[in-house]
């Protein structure tokens, strides 16, 4: 038994990685896709005369057989398993040899063999390492790709909910964390909302890119097939499902970078909700909070704290893909058909930017789907500054009728009365136009009663919010459609 | 005269920075489109009767003669024009004020009412500094995407043409920097080209995107232009040529990062292209040079240095760009209607990018366009291993003969000998066979001076050249039937 | 003249950068120093022998020539000056040549030989141009360095002042944004001002690190020099006051990296500050201000708001510099002698790292020396959750009357009254007790009344504070003594 | 048994990672360092009589045990081990609590109540999650350390033998990938140990600064603790022989960062060593060559290759540390008495840093020690330019005799004389001078043999290179006499 460590991160995983992309991109995940991609080699190169039909059949099983035996064990270990992939020797054979192609293709020779020692001859025919690694991951991707759009659709739903719900509750807007003027809470879920609309655009675009192949042999030109070459790329994308490029594209890493930006900005989407969602759940602002649960935030020395950590992981989340996604980025720099560390920098980045923004994804889904709103605190809220924040309507009213200086001057003169005797701004404003002859009746008690309600003063924000709603719907039912 | 000093940068700009996005981001070019948003916001208003047509049109001609007057001096050094915008005042009250904004309306305020001082009170009516902000950044890529576009289809016109005329020139093809196997100087060439080609579909789908007018007032709700809102915000949008969004975008970023992360992958791109064409230029490896020119490269005390200038600049921009994106990235996690860092952290950093992006463009557009190539010293590299980079030819061939195992065996002895006695893999092949009476007679003469020549093991090389030509064709051909 | 742009970043400079840092690395600061190089290895090179003394004056003096015309105009817009450095053409002419150093040496050999033709031969003598750019850049590190230095140690004593006056001044602490258990202003202060005192050690190690010269000749051998090479070396270090290193470190860049990264945690440490500052000035909470002042962080419409500006500008700071610390450290990867882009992305990314920290520094000093700090709200917001925070205090009381679980028990029982009832803690633990004969005696009312005054579970607060004012200012002493 | 997945990551490990750093930041690494906080925080209390005696020694019992079972598998799988701590459970429980400590401390007090229900009740007394997190974390940084230092000091050895041995071995020079100048190999890893000696300067003070202990209970006051808190504390610290800090620093990440930089700057050395090895070994270059090994970086069908697989893990280290060091410093902007999202993105960034680093160290301890450099080859190349590398040399012989300026225009003749003959310098110079009377007699050809021999022309090389392992050597020594 190999008793050499593999590594940190795993304690954590769970608590930043979602479940279905950790199972995705764990050891057991990534060699079961190394493992299909070999297979549908081999038939490829069957059904194109490359190899014999025979070999061809005995890989696919073999390949089949391991890929089993692996899913009674997602963590992978299968070291007592005669019939599967050894992971330890797997990971060490890996450190010498620079990658884990070379070292998977020799287990997986070996098995062959073991089974029909002809067919083992043709385990990989005119592959490459990279031909094998780029293209499973690509088969991670799509399948993360396929589990992240499912949690995104499905937040979008939530969220869609809480802005058509609150399309006008009043809310205190806040422009730098000092309150501005009246929103809704439907309009803070509709700016969410339509992030997440685009965030999905993005998706759908970035999959499609990266769901390539990449088949090119030892340095790209596929010589080792000779004139078959065209016919096995072509069947072996087919057998996987994915498209078939213009050209091998392995020193060109755009389309797996892609990816990493779009979910880099859906992360980023995610961090604002959480940003604003955290700052509501202030001890001081208390206007939402994340849904409760055993063991899920409490405090046993602190019976009053409710800890968002929900949004905690979250923004764990948004501190470190910005990074990741511009490791991938500068990983780009590649040097001629293969390079030296850009492409080795790629296999454990990616994976994490994948579990990252998968894992902050649901993190999102549970608090926005649970988020407990208080709008009588929000209501509150909005009252705190006596009315000031009402100030700006009270101008444009009275703007309208004597002009936009003058209107300016009387509610400076309102607005410091009302900070001076801890008075509202509409009771200020009330004895400071009476103080004055000329103004005495500008403006009547319903006027002002109607200026001194938020609600009046929230502009287009329950439009906006029904506005983003239609967009968010109009997206789902035009992607239904395709 | 204001003696106080704004900034570094500006030596190395030319030489980093694309010339037309230097001039787009510089103060005339940031101040002009803010210029710009003031006239067509007044106009706007006028045309929905917020504000006096008459006013409007005081503003929106005070607007054209300030743009005009920074059209004289694209440094825009106006401190001694009457009419002018005080840059250095901007600046420095800018500092007192958390954005350019507020100090820019109140000198545009300022110059308006000097011309009608009923006027001046119609100046960024109902708008908010990070509209203006915002919708001049807009305006700033829109510009900068055009002139990016061309530098880009330009260039892969010049890489196309490579592809093409070199699409059967054999070279060696280089993974982890070491001789692989032949490939052709135009299949590295077609790699260029088809990764440009999906840079410029990124760049439309982005710039699509990122041209959409902010404009949400104070907090995002329009509530200042009370039942106007629509139109104004609609009319804005046709006269500034931007697409309406569903709703104000202010505090959800990701248009902008979008836009970062698609340049981000454009530099990604022209840095392996710099990366493989100044390995290419090593004196020990001389298949390329830069073009030269006078003060261009050269050294006066190393007369046999040709130093590849472009390539450094656009390396020193892929070195850069990927952290400048992931701040993109990071400032995605704003406050609630208006951010505390995550925005003011764009206002240096997005230009930059594009600047970076834009000169490592045009560098390479220099580079590639100018490129020497050295055919025969390709040619001469491919025999600089005597043939062993052959060896997976000889072994398939031979390996069609007497089964690819004894085949192996055979090449590894023939190479062995071939390194021992410094002759090539072709003859050493034929002493080793001919050493074997069972193998004497397996190969001629013809055929083993077919397999040492590496042009006859180039395997797709040429097509794929071919088809990354075609593709990027007829992306061309869609774009201007749009 | 020339009326080409220079790109972008001068509009915000004053925003985000430290007054004296700008002007060391702007245009003149960088050519000024420059040209100190060029005069000081003149004069070493004439005291060894090198060339002769009467053209190391002629260099010096025209070097100081050019260095005095610069001192006129910071912006070094000096294009009408026949004497001085045409910095347009420098700048354009550095974009072909590849650095500024090629050009600049061009325009002084000018116009010395303009002065004496003969001396002209001697300008530069066995140097290049990395000698010249880093040693430089070394120069205006050093001066920015002591110029960030004399802002620390000020920003510290202010935050010592606030730790020690604030050393009792009950307030809430914040885990997770909720309210947690009670301590003291003077502990956070104390916090942050213990860092500082880090920073300032990691300041005066990294200064005392980069302070080295540079000076290698073509390839770091110095070979150019032959005999005289150790001699010319050394005096040069002498003249310029720098460190004599082992040997040239051009192509090792920890020097100035280690320059970055302490820069980097200055500016986290600030960004942490201003990141606490922020929170406390929210309408909600409005513990804290920042100082206010004609055009500072107001807004006409809005009269309750108070911005943090000071506070976003440290903020974005803080977003921007972690990612061109990466950079520098991205960038060691250098080539062989002299790198390709590694050693060229630092030319603008260094002076931005050290103008942002300088900046974010000088708002900080601004920040805290005028911080506003409302004790009687710090002592209204421990009220806020009516005692609840003071629960751990409650339970270790009563735990060591009647064990620790039992205790629990009863307070979580309290809790969960005062919070039903709107109470407090105080008078539902009361009410608690008394309803159980077994506890009706246990604490009498002074006790209450005692548990439920925060300041009386501050626990080593105070301490705490005493002894970060200790260590500072024994850090000070002791950097006097040196 | 818990089959859900725990994810990405450990394939890849033992490729990139070093050994000791995987074994110390591994799940088992991890908890047997949070047992020995516990264990040593209930010693200390019950040294200052806060708990009993007896329970202390159960709990420090119960510690040690599960901290034996771990010894035995490295892997941390302990499911099935009734005695241990359920690391399954442990990683998902965490994911709703928020953080390690919590379920770990149930874990733990569930096993020592099992053992002495009384004893249960004092597991982590007055302590917090953030105090055995932190702490944890530096007793793994402390070891890693060791491990490091220790390698690094062996490297460190390494190149030392190799400056010396090849002091004086000629080689080229290369700037901007171009033959530039002579140098020696000599140099060359003087270069690099300098810089491993700084890297060594910065990791003792970075240790020393980051080895204290954090304890400050829930909010940083150590309230919970009375008035036996400093007592208490300061006997933890003595106990794990950590400094004890002048105040709890959990808000304040300056060291965990520093520690980051320091090993980011460390990956930076590594990775411009791996440049310059992995250039130096192309196929066209072939100065040196990475040691082979079975299975190590051959390839079965491309004889020729000798991957430079250890330069390529270090490269893609230096890829990857950049940013994740960009990541600590981004979260070092922390939220009051403890963060949201920034202090948790540290959990997995900072031991990816440490096992990054370690790792890159081991395998450049690998290349280093077994580099195979090929000194024939080296003055080879130094040949490939006929001489054009000693143009400067040349120069300065005759600028001595003629004067600088006529020197440049001959020399510059003869080299495009030798660049058109394909000739040498020297005899293209011999014939130069030849042909004109005034030269003929200038120079003779002893001289110019000598001026032909780059050896002759490689300056201070040979000091240089003495004085770095002069200075490795007495910084070891001054280690060894603290």
């Amino acid at each position: 038994m190999d008793t050499r460590s593999r590594g940190s991160g795993r304690l954590t995983a769970p608590m930043f990685g979602g479940a279905a992309a950790l199972a995705i991109f764990d050891d057991a995940g990534t060699v079961r896709r190394m493992l299909d991609v070999e297979a549908a080699l081999a038939r490829a190169e069957a059904h194109c005369g490359v190899i014999p039909a025979e070999a061809a059949a005995v890989i696919a099983d073999v390949c089949g057989d391991m890929r089993g035996d692996m899913r009674g064990d997602m963590r992978g270990d299968m070291r007592g398993d005669m019939h599967g992939i050894d992971l330890d020797a797997l990971a060490y054979d890996a450190a010498a040899a620079g990658n884990l192609a070379i070292p998977f293709v020799r287990q997986l020779t070996a098995a062959v063999a073991q089974r029909d020692a002809h067919a083992g001859r043709f385990v990989h025919w005119g592959a490459t390492s990279q031909d094998i690694i780029d293209t499973a991951m690509v088969l991670q991707l799509r399948d993360a790709a396929a589990a992240i759009e499912a949690d995104l659709v499905a937040l979008g739903q939530v969220v869609a909910e809480l802005a058509a719900r609150h399309r006008a509750t009043p809310m205190v807007a806040r422009t730098w964390l000092q309150h501005a003027l009246p929103t809704t809470f439907g309009l803070k879920a509709a700016g969410w909302l339509d992030a997440l609309r685009r965030d999905l655009g993005r998706l759908d675009a970035s999959r499609a890119q990266a769901c390539a192949l990449q088949f090119g042999g030892a340095a790209g030109t596929l010589a080792s097939l000779g004139a078959s070459a065209p016919a096995v790329s072509s069947a072996l994308a087919d057998l996987l499902g994915l498209q078939h490029p213009v050209l091998p594209w392995h020193g060109h890493r755009d389309r797996m970078v892609e990816m990493a930006t779009t979910l880099g900005m859906l992360t980023g989407t995610l961090g604002k909700m959480a940003r604003d969602i955290s700052l509501m759940m202030q001890t001081e602002v208390a206007e939402a909070a994340e849904p409760s649960g055993p063991g899920r935030g409490g405090s046993s020395t602190m019976p009053h704290k409710r800890n968002p950590v929900g949004c905690s992981a979250v923004l764990a989340a948004a501190t470190r893909v910005p990074h990741l996604v511009a490791t991938m980025l500068a990983g780009m720099v590649q040097e001629h058909e293969r390079a030296l560390g850009g492409w080795q920098a790629e296999w454990d980045t990616l994976p994490q930017i994948v579990t990252l923004a998968s894992g902050a994804l649901s993190h999102m889904r549970e608090v926005a789907g649970g988020l407990q709103v208080d709008t009588a605190r929000m209501r509150e809220n909005l009252d705190m500054t006596h009315g000031l924040i009402l100030a700006e309507a009270a101008m444009l009213e009275l703007g309208g009728r004597i002009g936009r200086l003058p209107a300016h001057h009387l509610v400076e003169a309102a607005s410091r009365r009302a900070v001076a005797d801890r008075s509202s701004l509409r009771d200020a404003l009330a004895l400071t136009l009476a103080a004055d002859p000329s103004h005495a009746t500008l403006i009547d008690d319903a006027t002002l009663d109607r200026l001194a309600d938020p609600a009046n003063y929230a502009g287009e924000s329950s439009r906006f919010a029904d506005a983003a709603v239609r967009a968010w719907e109009a997206t789902l039912t035009a992607r239904q459609q395709r």
